[in-house]
């Protein structure tokens, strides 16, 4: 079969050939659907990360099961799924509350999942360890859910973990409306009545946003307007919520200034910034956070809200051979939404 | 009466004589049985933080109701209670559910609260503008309850909101075991089952936290051996949360190397300590937080707590008028606990 | 002023003349703008609830300060307000943090609020105890306002409890979509993503909650044949909420066979019913309630949903001497949504 | 092997012998170190609850591994381990969160967990089929814990979710002070700092209870003398949690006697009682609830519990083969706290 691997740090992706693999006891293959293509791939191919190649790359992953191994109950060949991509060690506390993204024991196992160390879904099939990792889809296509498991699922559990002070008489900021941003608007419109300012730099984001039903945008460009003109919108409680999906150093200092008291800083955008949190600074009783994906049934959630019609990720399909070339369009910055490809 | 006022940034407290104050409407006078002297008093006399004196001392305050204006209903003269200490504006949704501590109006109130802005109880009598930020003592003595409503309302308010992930199977760091923390290490055995670590770098410290039960306690002076310490008792988890009483820069990144992912950080001590928070690092899914003080339903639970002789407060009791020595003496390191004036 | 008052048990409202009261210290004069009617008052003159009048009837009010008691601060005549309803101690830990329909204190008070027991808001003017009671309505019509202040702040109150169950995976069942079920239905649709199923016995209700864009209706006249449709609706979960705006036998009978393991049914209709509960049935581990109106907090979260234009209460407007035929059309169900008295 | 079968509804339990069974791919196999005896399978024995014999029967199971089917990684044989009693799917939405106690699909599995439907821990082999239905032990004895499976995590299930509202100024009611009941007032002090009043019959069980360290006992055999001595102790705040590990009508009934608004009631106890819950009785906004067992996650924090000296059970140790004369005993009320058997 066909497979994308990742051979090294510094080295482009590789379209290979590989035999198909087969399923051992508790473990599942999977015909692969579709396999998001994620800004995380270029940190892996340009960074020492401590992974070691050579491995298929992909760890956004949908598909339908094609071989069970020995001792799996409960599913059947031809099952429509989503593959869980934070792989934990499945026996510790958190791990056993599905939130493997936190596994207690992450610093000792050998990968961190299909496509971040072991083989992902950029290939015909992949095998998956566990059926534990795998969330039914019901009718939503494999090509869509792909990306959801990542693109969604992770704007989906910074916003869960906030849900209960999005009061309707609050205010909440979504700074950077790209491919996670514009999926954190509709979950936030979703599950609150929260309102909603969305900020970013590219004024066509911006409009993206007031596409999506945001009445309060602001251009960030300039940080200290920009704070002016969202404290102006949210009066004196100031945000309770800042979702930084850029995490440069001029987003994150931007969250600390339009947040009240007692509210959330949640940084998920690895723009390499960092947050600097002294006494009353940002101010008193503010949680600040930089969270790591979501959980299993997190992701049993966000399938059920695109299942519903609630959230729409922006997809653009590729022939899976097309990897290395859609590589160099996302650097180049010239994919809307995210890419998906088919295999 | 005599009265401890503060006069001006740079200089000491002085002793006056003032008129007995009158309750006007919605106002209540309380007979002060105690203040307590905080490290915060130096703070005020010392830095230049905007509040405009003169006014008297003294944030941490019980007593009896000695007048009642107009107005006021289910309170009566003679009635024992402890005095609210941050006063916010009674009227916005987070002081509504009693957190005055982070009154979303704070910034535009003329008053911190009284000894921080107004009149505090460091007097004979001291007025409370409102009866909503008075609690009921029942039979605990007012100069012990005065230094609750800050020294252990400050570490129960960090503690409470960890109690949901302070299970039995986890660990949970305390550091700086002085006036503050040695009321947390209580508060924590009467609320919770998770493991206690104490640090701090003064031996003595550590053994006063053995006797009051801790089983680890690690000598913080080398953050690296405290933090290799620490990882050893806590396994591959890691503390899930780290309360720095200190707040300077050492204890603040030892607590950034103690905690597990998805963990809580919370800095009491306004040490000048700044934590840098960057992509995992603390770990994933860290929650960092300042609070401040507490609200008033958790002052009404510390006071149950002290009631039921859960927790014990160090006091040292000196006549009001020994105010500029007692000062001195917490200058020079000398007071053990807290010093409480009784008038 | 014209006032319309309760006299006693089994006889009719009367409309009076009555002299304009004056707000003593801490007490607010209220000029009123609308008062809703609604069943309970029916419940006041009917039965033998312990309540002594005469007193003005309206626990639904909404209008402008006209006047501020001595000893009040941060109110001005003029502003808009609507008036919180069951009035509590506001001492007590409960009341502290605005749940004041749950207060401690109930069973040794004077009073439940007004109109239910304490002059209310079927007047030119209304007396309010304490300033504590009001919510600031900004630029929302007091007549609208009046009815949210239990019409739906009631299913707010019992919503808002289960919101971390409502996750987008999850049905939720509302019985009776009459003046509180049509508030409910809105409310879930602005703050959850849970599928909705709505249930009434008469079909132009149903009608009503597709309108409102419920998707899956059923008629519950039959019992058995209805908790049918509905497992089918919800697959082999059950509804994880079943909310009872009728409180009937049948209809509580029917909340039982719906919800799965670890759901909740909440009965807010005040239809004479009795939930048998026995171990496993309804299933293990769901919780029952029977809550009451909610909290001055919560009002302040439904002005705001009503502000923004999220929730949306039928209101017909009437002259405040018409209160008698109004009554009269309530008992002959001829009222669409709600009722509002204009004086 | 020896082995305790279930034979049939209305036959005593049989001594047999058996193959030691082999364990197929995903399987543990179980060295039993102690298998707890419990009033549940008394009801096995006499009623007809739908289960299909014959089976070996014991559901608190505690061992060493001694067999690892294909498939499964991060254990090894000899380790310590507690069986997880209720058996769910496995891959619902709750059994995700390790609450397989409330699994989604329960109605359609075969078997409700070992001892109960399938073969249990009264033998000197088990096989759980799934590894992630272990929890490992440390230093605990396998004897101790095993009985700590059901009659300390029952009541642990209980008592968390009450947590949030066992503030120290609040009062909880345990009626019965039996095997489960011993453990809910150890958990509770271990956990909490609210006031426990200890409720029982029996004279000797509130001594027991007196002797755990609680300070308020009352006799319940006269429902109104009980339920008014209870008051008088939490005063006009009521209970705010009310546990009944007896589940009779009379303990029932009391229950609702003695919480004040917005309190809990859970019943463990299977003694037969229905709780009728009307309007405001009990008082409004109080929540009931049954439970049933408890998660994954929190039979690793009981066993934590344990480890760390916090709870105690009373445990009675046989060797197997004498199971019928323990259950014949457990009939006669002859058994002192948790009887256990060990092969």
């Amino acid at each position: 079969m066909k497979a994308i691997r990742f051979v090294g740090v510094g080295k482009p992706a590789e379209v290979v050939d590989l035999p198909k693999p087969t399923p051992g006891p508790g473990e599942v293959l999977i015909k692969i659907g579709g396999a998001g293509v994620c800004h995380s791939d270029l940190h892996v191919m340009d960074e020492e990360l401590g992974l070691k190649g050579p491995f298929t790359l992909g760890h956004e992953n949908a598909g339908w099961i094609a071989g069970l191994g020995d001792g799996i109950t409960g599913w059947k060949e031809g099952d429509p799924v989503a593959v869980y991509g934070p792989w934990g060690c499945g026996r510790c506390h958190t791990c056993q509350t599905s939130a493997e993204n936190y596994c207690e024991n992450h610093a000792s196992l050998p990968t961190m999942g299909g496509g971040l160390g072991s083989d992902g879904g950029m290939a015909e099939f992949m095998l998956v360890p566990s059926s534990r990792l795998l969330v039914p889809l019901g009718k939503l296509d494999p090509a869509i859910a792909a990306p959801l498991s990542d693109a969604a699922l992770t704007p989906y559990h910074a916003i869960k973990q906030a849900l209960p002070i999005l009061t309707p008489d609050t205010h909440v900021v979504v700074i950077g409306i790209g491919g996670l941003g514009h999926m954190a608007v509709q979950i936030l419109q979703a599950l609150s009545s929260a309102t909603i300012i969305a900020g970013d730099i590219d004024d066509g984001k911006l409009e993206h946003a007031r596409e999506l039903g945001v009445k309060h945008t602001v251009n960030t460009r300039n940080g200290e307007e920009a704070a002016e003109a969202i404290r102006k919108l949210t009066g004196a409680r100031g945000a309770v919520l800042a979702l930084d999906f850029v995490g440069a150093q001029p987003t994150v200092d931007l969250c600390t200034k339009i947040v009240g008291r007692h509210s959330r800083i949640t940084v998920i955008g690895l723009g390499g910034g960092t947050l600097h949190y002294a006494a009353n600074n940002p101010p008193y009783g503010t949680s600040v956070m930089v969270p790591y994906w979501g959980s299993r049934t997190e992701l049993m959630e966000v399938i059920a809200l695109a299942s519903s019609g609630r959230i729409h990720p922006l997809v653009e399909k590729f022939p899976l051979e097309k990897a290395p070339e859609v590589y160099q369009r996302l650097r180049d910055g010239k994919i809307k939404g995210r890419a998906v490809l088919i295999p």
